[in-house]
């Protein structure tokens, strides 16, 4: 949490905004969080995240650099738990690790609370090109490829993206389109159904 | 083709531009098609689309309706083939249902022509509530339902809907968000692991 290695270039900050550096830092964050949740990638400005902040542009640039790398800070944010949870996921019996998936990522897209962010981030990533590029790099890199690493078949990398573009579709369909009766199903009808394709994907021969 | 029940209300056209009527109809809808796919849904303006005819405002309305009904117009032009394709699909023997309909849907987005505005229209459901209806009623009342229709199941519409999930999040990851391998991969390879799960959605027990 302290703000060991702060990037150097335009905008350095002053000796009282360095030792504010944490505090500041993650209001910043969570400015940007918001700005693009609600604006999407493109119409989203520092300049606009630093209003809401309540501080200088320089200081946004100073912590985070571009526009890109903001965006990309916040995503992390926003993913955290999904980023963090592969090893839980994979560790563990391979047999269940259809349905750990499944459940980790559907259950993401239940709690409104996780869903809003996610679902700002699906909507710039599907509207720009730029924004589609932080989310491959973050999710393909940090969470598709460690599950791969775990699989011992032919086409390990295919083989969790295609698992991954089943819950992708079903998060898709059932909370942005919201088609029904997919829309309104029980959870546990989804993940009866859904788990063995996942673990299919990943686990047949 | 003939313009045998035109809309009636504000801005009904004059004598001569019924006369016009199949070849004005179909340049507002062109027009319309490639004011969505590039602005997206909530930057069009029913009065962009005109000006982009080279009509008046209300002679759109006159054909069309609302905003959102000539969106609905649009996509269905867009979609026609896919529209009319259950039947294509959904015949013949069930057991190779899966592969006829991964191929088709994959087909559509392998193809750049009809790609575009498929990815106009998914753009614009994602962001605008409005649009995302408009998909919905299309997709789900038209494609879905009569490929349910010959599912002799339990469950045969949310078999239908997860089928069209896994299919959806692979035109997802492969061509908007752009994951490698799965962007790269060739067809056949992707026909091999997906058309099995789509049969298995539809058919298993």
């Amino acid at each position: 949490m302290t703000d060991a290695a702060p990037r150097r270039g335009r905008g350095r900050p002053t000796r009282t905004q360095t030792q504010a550096a944490p505090a500041t830092r993650d209001r910043i964050l969570e400015a940007a969080r918001e700005e693009f949740s609600e604006r999407g990638y493109e119409k989203t400005s520092v300049r606009g995240i630093a209003k809401s902040a309540g501080v200088d542009s320089a200081l946004v640039h100073h912590y985070f650099g571009t526009k890109e790398q903001v965006f990309e800070a916040a995503i992390e944010v926003a993913f955290a738990p999904a980023l963090g949870a592969p090893e839980k996921i994979v560790e563990g019996p391979l047999d269940g690790v259809g349905e750990r998936l499944t459940r980790f990522v559907l259950g993401i897209w239940e709690n409104p609370t996780s869903r809003t962010p996610l679902l700002a981030i699906v909507r710039s990533a599907v509207n720009n090109d730029t924004a589609a590029a932080v989310f491959r790099r973050l999710v393909a890199a940090q969470l598709l490829r460690r599950i791969a690493g775990r699989i011992d078949l032919p086409d390990p990398e295919l083989r969790a993206e295609l698992a991954a573009a089943q819950l992708v579709g079903v998060a898709m369909l059932r909370h942005v389109i919201k088609v029904e009766p997919l829309a309104s199903a029980d959870l546990e009808r989804i993940v009866a159904r859904v788990a063995p394709v996942v673990q299919g994907h990943l686990t047949n021969p």
